[in-house]
């Protein structure tokens, strides 16, 4: 079997005109990034109207064996161009830092990859360059303003604007700055996050365009004064200039799958301290230009999907059409309590005891969200007939077809079956979207409406830190955003070690901050590490270049 | 008279692949960033001919009054092109943090300008960006081996490898970093410099291709362990991933001037502890592709020109044919010590005192290099036809003509008296190149080899701890290397208040240190600040985008 950067380099690309051509995307409204790589201007765009079915992947609770997310959305969107429906794919950008840790690529695997994989992986488009920039210069002018005089009265302990790297680099966790003397700034306690945890990204990917990302920028809360009142971005007259770093990076990044598909690929938020989806300037585009269209959501169901339908959905005015839930047989199984090295045998009673975790996420989707679902199994080859059978089984009780996927190594081909099931919940399927909450609940009562109605907890204690903020955070005003859940992405309950579907559990939750220019507040349950490490032997060491630019060790 | 950004917006671009053509360079060797940039694919020309002749442009010591180096670049370009000859311009990239300070854009000035110069002084095509992924990648790497138990015994008190960005912040200066306890690094001294402060710059600028670069990325000096021997980068396994972050950084990027002559621009080292001028491969692929290069060296000849000739013409096989002295009435006057807000007035005795800093540079670079010189008078209204006079006559005393340019009011038709001479001393100057030091002396000997015959001084002083690491460097087999020395660049001393041409000083060094992967031991006669600062009020606060994507308060 050839690796996935084996695949993707064998693979014959098309002039990425030639793929912006098949949705009517003309010369004029692309700005080339080498021979497969554009922007589309979405100005040109702007009148359209959003015609195209929305399609979401979402996932059971991750685990070590893996559910294969995008891999499927990719090989979805490859078997509707088969079925002859002009589809487009909507993806999330990969972040450089984790391709030299253990990560490697997400750009798909097998034979469905979108490619060029080796650029998606790196610098790309260089939109996450940019907003590191922006993000750096915002927080360079922040310092150099307490440096010239401090006029706004900034409480140096107070400071929730940190700097950012694309690198995974545990070093830059916590420092102090400003050492030196008079002329080298401030001493102060800092750190560094990675770049995709700024929160750049989540307003980019929000922004609906340039005078939007603008106006988001300027509203970003970066510290308090000493009185305690918030200092917003706009006080340090940074937006402007943050917005021309950025006026390349908000338009979407045109590419293609291994089978031609056209694919965005754009704007990467982290997916808990975020809503984790790509940006709305692409899914927009994506639905003005295909008849289909396939996007992403991070993480498991209940984190991804919840913010793609309660943050992304609201803030941008869309709503899907179908949800396909990815599973695998030996993810089902880990969530019932078989060990890794047993997943690869038969094993129906750990399937049974796994099985809820799925069965809570479709019913979350169909019952709470009311949206049309099918569950795509990720098939390898040590699935049973049976198991796969048990799965149907429980499936069909709540109304929900299962398709078998094998898109990973049949490509297009390989997700037929799932792409007709998604075709016919299109056709067949009742959709009576509502969100999981108002936007006129309190905080708490969002809080609460997510972990009864989403994770099935029966109730949320707060922190006392977490409490007074929260109350604070409404008094300034930000009472009406919805709230981006922080959480572990292994269990449906804020305890990673909690697999299926878990009961009387209660959720705590241990702090809040708010995210102005993206407009959410973030709520978290626990320490969410914004900024990886990189492991004992990183992957960065196997990865090489010949002479002619061939890369090798990316996977 | 429109500001800089406003002729340049004004300007009618032509598509990059027009102006490609001009120099016989076919779609196939190009990757288009956006309509008007490209990346030339420098091994289709691997095994052509130098063919061109190289017009190297220098100037006398900065001064605030200025002498527009750049912009007469731009414009004799241009004004060769007028003639008739097929010229191709070879310049620096534009660092993105100084834009955001006091700096303002670095694309030339007036009617001889580089575009798109917003692209150009922003991202442009992510080299940059590149550049410090790949070094924050290395210093990731380094921490992280020290984190997983410090196998190659690093000293984390002798750690020389820095984090960079790209971004004017005093506040990075000085850091401690890996603060927080037991899993989150070590806790050390640190500090960030600016990007084009990254050894890594003057490996990209000085690397033939992309194997020479990994194996100069390979042996970059990153830290010595406990007994005081070098550990490299080569030891970290970082350098083939750093070479894939680089793979595209080192193809040299095509551009246009306003008057649509091709023009290279790509690297921008530091002039003082680097070798400041842009790469070898884009100089290299002009003299392949034009039968004229214009190219520039960063501040005044004593620091810029001595090390094109002395570092880069040695590593690259190169030399110029003609060399270009840049200066201005104004900036000799200050040289003079005529005050600031008097420049304005002729001043023939002001002028008369600052003249020697000119013709200083005019014998090193036709008596000490042997090269065929013109001065060029970037001309102001200013300027009276007496202190005209008075430069001529004196540069006719070492047989170099003197020629008027007005290329930023009038583009390449206010350079052709400039071209033409350059065109003239072609033909008829001598050209004896000979370097200021042989590569076979000791380190301290060509120090003193530059401070006497380019400098003026009377000797050099070392302090203790120079002394040691010259000595140490020589025992561990650097002392084969040239000298890059970082000095003021106000003045020929190593003393910013010595104007025009000071007698009877000596240089003090303080420091030395090795750049390995450049090949050069930097020599260091003073701090040299490698990471700037923002001004009471950054640059920044002024620009601003509007809702079509243009940008305004760049400068």
């Amino acid at each position: 079997m050839k690796s996935d950067i084996e695949i993707a380099q064998a693979a014959e690309m098309l002039p990425i005109s030639r793929i912006a051509a098949k949705v009517g995307l003309g010369e004029e409204m692309l700005e080339y990034y080498g021979k497969y790589k554009a922007k589309v201007d979405t100005l040109a765009l702007r009148d359209r109207p959003r015609k195209g079915r929305l399609i979401l992947v979402t996932a059971i609770n991750p685990t070590p064996a893996g559910e294969g997310k995008t891999t499927t959305s990719v090989g979805l969107a490859d078997a509707l161009t088969l079925l002859g429906k002009k589809t487009v794919l909507a993806l999330r950008e990969p972040s450089l830092g984790p391709v030299f840790g253990v990560k490697g690529g997400a750009a798909g695997g097998g034979y469905a990859q979108v490619v060029p994989m080796e650029d998606i992986n790196l610098h790309f488009t260089g939109d996450f360059h940019a907003i590191g920039a922006a993000n750096n210069l915002l927080a360079a002018m922040l310092d150099n303003h307490i440096q010239q005089g401090n006029a706004l009265d900034i409480d140096v302990r107070r400071i929730t604007w940190k700097r950012c790297v694309d690198m995974n680099d545990r070093q830059l966790r916590n420092i102090v700055c400003g050492l030196g003397g008079k002329v080298n700034g401030v001493p102060r306690e800092d750190g560094f996050d990675i770049t995709v945890a700024s929160e750049i990204m989540a307003v980019l990917c929000l922004a609906s365009d340039l005078m939007d990302l603008k106006t988001r920028l300027g509203r970003m809360v970066v510290a308090y004064n000493r009185a305690g009142a918030p200092v917003y971005c706009s006080d340090l007259k940074a937006q402007g200039a943050m917005t021309a770093l950025l006026k390349d990076a908000i338009r979407p990044n045109l590419v293609q799958t291994l089978e031609h598909t056209p694919a965005f690929i754009h704007g990467g938020p982290f997916a808990n301290i975020a809503h984790g989806c790509n940006s709305v300037s692409a899914t927009d585009a994506a639905l003005k230009l295909g008849d289909y269209v396939v996007t992403e959501a991070g993480f498991g169901a209940d984190l991804g999907a919840e913010k793609f339908l309660d943050i992304k959905c609201r803030a941008a005015g869309l709503s899907p059409d179908a949800v396909v839930i990815v599973a695998t047989v030996r993810a089902l199984k880990h969530h019932g309590g078989c060990p890794k090295t047993e997943l690869g045998k038969e094993n129906l009673e750990a399937l049974a005891r796994g099985l809820p975790n799925l069965l809570r996420h479709v019913e979350n989707i169909t019952k709470v969200y009311g949206l049309p679902a099918v569950v795509a199994i990720n098939k390898f080859e040590s699935d049973t007939d049976a198991e796969v059978r048990m799965i149907r089984e429980a499936c069909g009780r709540y109304g929900v077809r299962v398709a078998l996927s094998e898109v990973w190594g049949k490509g297009g081909a390989g997700g037929v079956e799932l792409g007709e099931e998604v075709l016919r919940i299109l056709e067949e399927g009742e959709k009576h979207f509502r969100f999981a909450y108002a936007s006129e609940l309190t905080l708490k009562e969002k809080i609460e409406s997510v972990a009864r109605k989403i994770y099935g907890a029966d109730g949320v204690d707060y922190a006392p830190a977490a409490d007074k903020e929260l109350q604070r955070l409404t008094e300034l005003g930000y009472g009406t955003l919805p709230v981006c859940m922080a959480k572990t992405q292994y269990s449906l309950s804020d305890d990673a070690a909690k697999l299926g579907a878990p009961e009387g559990f209660r959720i705590t939750v241990q702090k809040a901050k708010v995210s102005a220019g993206a407009g959410f507040v973030v709520v978290l349950t626990g320490d969410i590490m914004t900024m990886p490490g990189l492991p004992k032997v990183p992957a960065a060491e196997n990865i090489d270049v010949d002479e002619n630019g061939k890369i090798t060790g990316l996977f």
